[in-house]
């Protein structure tokens, strides 16, 4: 369903949705994977240090590396790295042309590692694991009490949970500075609401704000986002049982693989009536236009 | 120079910049403080296990620490949390008002705490510190060597770098899906740009590779980013040691006390020729109006 066109850039089967009127079409994400940052020094016996895992855009990856360890002030430049590499799942990376997995980081012996432990860790969860292979597994775990028999949702409906979000988003207005997440019934209606400068926070506020009502998980609902969608918000809407996410903005190629493998309907660019069906297009009752 | 007028929102002096005229006023920006949160047993004797600390909008907090813990799988619930309780650096949130900047949680003793260390850690990281007060003071030691006898910037080359980098932000283009970070010169060419579906692994991307060719520390260049800054941007721009961030977003409050602390300059909502200066207005030759 889905095929690497660059590093960046992954090419993925969508229905494009406008009005009530449903189009197989093909589109363009961004690329999203793990990329698990190890530490060591020169002929050491030593274990690596794993900073732990970030989820990144393939491409670049030695410059992400030393800017890393440049802001994180493990390195105060270039001549402290002597050496970065960067292997797959499977093996190297010069021996398939797949995508790094891990970047093996030789540092001048003169910087402790130790005081490293001091630094910012990366993502170290067991749930989003160290490639997009486990990552899914993982969801698709996760995602398998998720309801097959709810009534399917009008588009209308979809097209019009991004107003409902802005209508009910009273800092945005005033800051420009907020992401909103909310819970909405297949009304399209949010019954629970939350604003934060991180679009993470304010999923885990929205679902924690509706655990504390015994209301998750919201097996009926659709989590309905002001912004992207990345790996990690899929991850918390499977967490949450939702039926779906809903995102004014674009998702990662990561999150469409979970989405998909998970059972979850994904929606994205929901604008003007149009939206694109990115996983789970059984849940939304559009008609067949080609 | 800043007044917090309820949890989410902060109000801050700024000057909004129109063609090269300068007028002071306010703008409101949303907050952003760090929470840590700690993890216990009931009549436990042994030291809380910190998750480490989140960025995040206070209010909602308890919101917050259930979605977090519900969605890393610590707890399957809310009857698995005993209590959650705030405090501040200087004590009990109901003794001064203040923002909480620590949530205990007393989990049922049923759960492992043992078995969390192996899921998601927050950022430890020592520069961003527990509260605002020690972050900000952490970019003031990283921000000492900034240049201070720099030409002042044109504020028609402050405008028109948004559009420098979307000329020149290929991928964005076909997905809709990818930050931008470029580092421009003082005549506004960007002379190095990268993407990302992360906006700090961009700006992480774009710093390392100008160590790579060993132009770090940039201070006569100006870090341009294509979304909202967070404290973080401010932070990897400390260390980058860059005259200042221009964003096509808004800031957020912690941003804009961090770059003032710093002596950065802050400019964000760059759009149609009009800019907000919210911090080190020195830099660009503005005319006053008022």
């Amino acid at each position: 369903m889905s095929a690497r066109i660059d590093d960046r850039v992954v090419v993925t089967a969508i229905n494009r949705v406008t009005g009530a009127s449903a189009s197989t079409d093909q589109d363009l994400v961004a690329a999203e994977a793990p990329l698990e940052i190890l530490l060591a020094h020169p002929s050491s016996t030593a274990a690596p240090r794993s900073l732990g895992v970030t989820m990144r855009t393939p491409g670049d990856d030695k410059d992400l590396v030393l800017g890393f360890l440049l802001c994180e002030q493990v390195i105060i430049g270039a001549s402290d790295v002597i050496d970065v590499t960067f292997d797959t799942e499977s093996g190297r990376v010069d021996e398939d042309g797949a995508q790094p997995a891990r970047a093996r980081v030789t540092l001048a012996a003169s910087i402790d590692l130790d005081a490293v432990a001091h630094t910012r860790v990366l993502d170290r969860s067991s749930a989003c694991g160290l490639c997009g292979r486990l990552a899914v597994q993982a969801v698709r775990v996760a995602g398998g009490g998720r309801a097959t028999d709810m009534p399917r949702i009008d588009p209308a409906v979809v097209a019009a949970m991004p107003d409902q979000l802005r209508q009910r988003q009273a800092v945005f207005a005033e800051t420009g500075g907020l992401h909103a997440a909310a819970l909405c019934d297949s009304q399209g209606l949010p019954w629970m609401l939350r604003e934060d400068v991180g679009r993470h926070n304010a999923v885990d506020k929205v679902i924690g704000a509706a655990m504390a009502i015994s209301r998750m998980p919201a097996i009926d609902s659709w989590l309905v986002v002001s912004g992207r969608v990345a790996f990690e918000i899929v991850q918390k809407a499977c967490a949450a049982g939702v039926a779906g996410v809903i995102a004014v903005g674009a998702p990662s190629s990561l999150a469409v693989d979970a989405a998909r493998a998970a059972g979850l309907t994904l929606v994205g660019f929901v604008r003007d009536g149009r939206f694109n069906i990115y996983s789970g297009r059984q849940r939304i009752a559009t008609t067949n236009s080609n």
